[in-house]
């Protein structure tokens, strides 16, 4: 097993720090009251993964919470080219904040902070066998807003941890959403169906719709608990699970238990991407 | 208008410090993930207001969220005696969390942090007037912990700006629960009544519960969305708030839409209590 190169050069107040340095007050809104904007994406050989994408929903979540950061979208680039350069590693993670400066509520200005991280990838036998997902009746507050809002993921990751379970599925009344970090495909036949609201809108989502698009056409509609069961194979997206193959639900196997063949297509298409170096 | 003091000595990791050095890292859990026990208090004439049910709630919290602190009840009592003694003020309030250590999921053990806030009394027009709510449907994640995740009350604060509401009272189906920062309850003829399950529960419900005990039984129960309007009074409570009569929800006015008897009479109870100073 390589050992990975932790970055450890992040963005605050408009300079370049050490990571260390980079903290909140335990009573800013980011703290106390679990307000702030997020973003995630990966350095994939130097280059950031689909960041078009990446930005273009960081400025929606801006919106929805009604907050705003004192950079441009262009120099929020250069910021995430400055990260890379500076930490002299090619693949790793970047976390993007925006935390309200007021300590009461949401006003203008937020603060900008850009922080690399690091995570191994999930084991190739995972791909190759499938993960598990548990299921708990939940739905995200403001879904189409990525917040720093996890606190029924961190809950539930101690029972995800005991029933060996990659993340957890969430559903409300019949309907089935997300995970607590990733998107839901159902395969049937030679569809692809996937739930078209409450979620956010992953990125990773967004790549399967173009690299499903010809054989496999992605449908967005409404799914129910029930569907889950009839699937022939199923598979959750997240930039760090990339295209995971899922084939246990709260003890239910899906399909015939083993990795289809449309699950192994759209992953091998999603890495050919990342090997493409963008 | 009297000019109110600001404490700044807080408390963290073992020492008494400047509250400015009190700060937390961006991708901790606290701010990453919003996930962290919280707790409030009122410091008056120099005496922590009800600290026991403050300190039972703070390790209920815990408990739920599968966190544990490094120090005892007595030792956080002592600590909090030390931060009225640093500050020399005798008025003001009191904010703890706990802030697990592990930036991936809730372990143990939590890091404490307790920093003295100040903020000014609602003014007398409002308990003499009464406030206004707005209505939305929300239910808390872990009701029964009172966590940091305040993400919806933030979020509507906007709307309650506009419509000078107060507070943000939470239903979820036909049922009404709580407030986004205080707990509510209905008056009519001689009877109190107040919602029973999906809420924190407030300590200054609790005292409200021992002072309306003997001429105004409070009755715990579910209460519906038309409850309401056929209330004749109603009020929240919370630290900040003490009793708060409301006189509107959502456009529609409360009772006769004056403050009444028993209203006056729980918050005259109350005001007595903080004048006896504990």
């Amino acid at each position: 097993m390589t050992t990975l190169q932790t970055p450890n050069t992040a963005f605050h107040n408009g300079i370049f720090e050490h990571i260390s340095k980079i903290r909140v007050p335990v009573d800013s809104l980011i703290a106390n009251r679990a307000y702030g904007a997020y973003e995630f994406l990966r350095i994939n050989h130097s280059i950031p993964f689909y960041l078009d994408r990446h930005l273009e929903r960081f400025f929606k979540t801006l919106d929805i919470l009604r907050l705003s950061v004192q950079f441009q979208r262009v120099e929020i680039e250069q910021i995430i080219h400055g990260i890379i350069q500076k930490n002299g590693i090619s693949d790793f993670y970047i976390k993007l904040f925006a935390v309200p400066e007021s300590s009461n509520k949401a006003v203008n200005p937020s603060e900008l902070f850009i922080i690399p991280c690091q995570f191994p990838d999930y084991p190739g036998e995972m791909y190759q066998n499938g993960a598990n997902l548990i299921l708990k009746e939940y739905s995200r507050f403001l879904p189409e807003a990525k917040t720093t809002n996890y606190v029924a993921s961190v809950y539930w990751q101690h029972e995800m941890d005991e029933k060996q379970a990659i993340d957890v599925l969430y559903f409300a009344g019949d309907e089935v959403f997300e995970t607590s970090r990733g998107n839901l495909f159902l395969v049937k036949g030679n569809e692809i169906y996937t739930p078209d609201k409450n979620i956010l809108k992953g990125i990773t989502r967004s790549i399967v719709m173009d690299l499903a698009s010809e054989e496999n056409p992605v449908k967005e509609l409404a799914i129910s608990v029930r569907n889950l069961f009839w699937a022939d194979e199923i598979f959750i997206t997240s930039t760090t699970k990339k295209i995971m193959p899922i084939v246990k639900i709260k003890n239910a196997t899906i399909g015939d238990s083993l990795v289809g063949p449309v699950s192994k297509k759209i992953l091998s298409l999603y890495n050919n991407k990342l090997n493409m170096r963008n």
